[in-house]
């Protein structure tokens, strides 16, 4: 029994690695603004609930759209910085949390935290992301998104 | 083979029946403003991104005292309905996402869709939430949060 917890363990562990590199996987295809490496991270079946409108995007092409069009916007250099990640994996199926801290240079560019939920699903030997939600707060009373906050 | 997987396949259906009784527990409770029913859904070391600030909350004693605090101000009649609901199950960990209808009756009322992902483990046979994210969209530009979007 402790022998099995313990095999179990290791595989957990090796998992949650192969998780940490997906995410920087991706991080890095964002700095680099590589369109083709951000979009290879996601499943055909994404499922995104990003931080700007609409409610939501479904399936890579409506996704790979969504990217073609905001990443030509970005012009400075990329900052992605993740804090409290947690990581939850069983079999092939894996959910990912953090405080995410994104911000690009130049006067006129974001420089908050959000919020960021993935979930992944391990398809052909490799981990990609079937759903994603990022977002920052909402004051209800006044109606503004809250972009300055900080953990 | 295929009779292991069709096997698979009824634990699969069975285990997303729980998940989608254990949605529906919270929105009754959250219907009957039942402070106990309602952090009885939820599991110690809940992580909470709640689409009011901060940014997160940590374990149920400090989301205990968000709906503790927030419930009392609920006067109306509430209303939940989830659309687009998908639900991902392996062994104890369940991932479950919708675009959530949010309202409550008087004049003053909220009326708004917001995204919510919800991550569930079952411990000791019930499925609680360890992980939960609910947010609407941001408008950049204006910095207002955008509370009339509907699917």
């Amino acid at each position: 029994m402790a022998k099995n917890a313990r095999a179990m363990r290791v595989v957990g562990v090796g998992d949650e690695v192969e998780i940490r590199k997906a995410i920087e996987e991706f991080a890095d295809a964002f700095r680099a603004k590589d369109l083709d490496r951000i979009v290879a991270c996601y499943a055909p079946e994404i499922v995104a609930f990003d931080m700007m409108p609409p409610l939501q995007h479904s399936g890579i092409q409506d996704w790979r759209q969504v990217w073609a069009k905001s990443l030509p916007m970005m012009t400075g250099e990329i900052t992605i910085d993740m804090r409290n990640l947690q990581i939850d994996v069983e079999g092939n199926l894996a959910i990912a949390h953090a405080l995410s801290h994104f911000a690009m240079s130049g006067t006129e560019g974001p420089d908050l935290w959000m919020r960021w939920t993935g979930v992944f699903r391990k398809i052909d030997g490799r981990w990609l992301a079937t759903h994603e939600h990022t977002s920052v707060p909402a004051d209800m009373e006044s109606g503004k998104a809250i972009l300055d906050l900080k953990p």
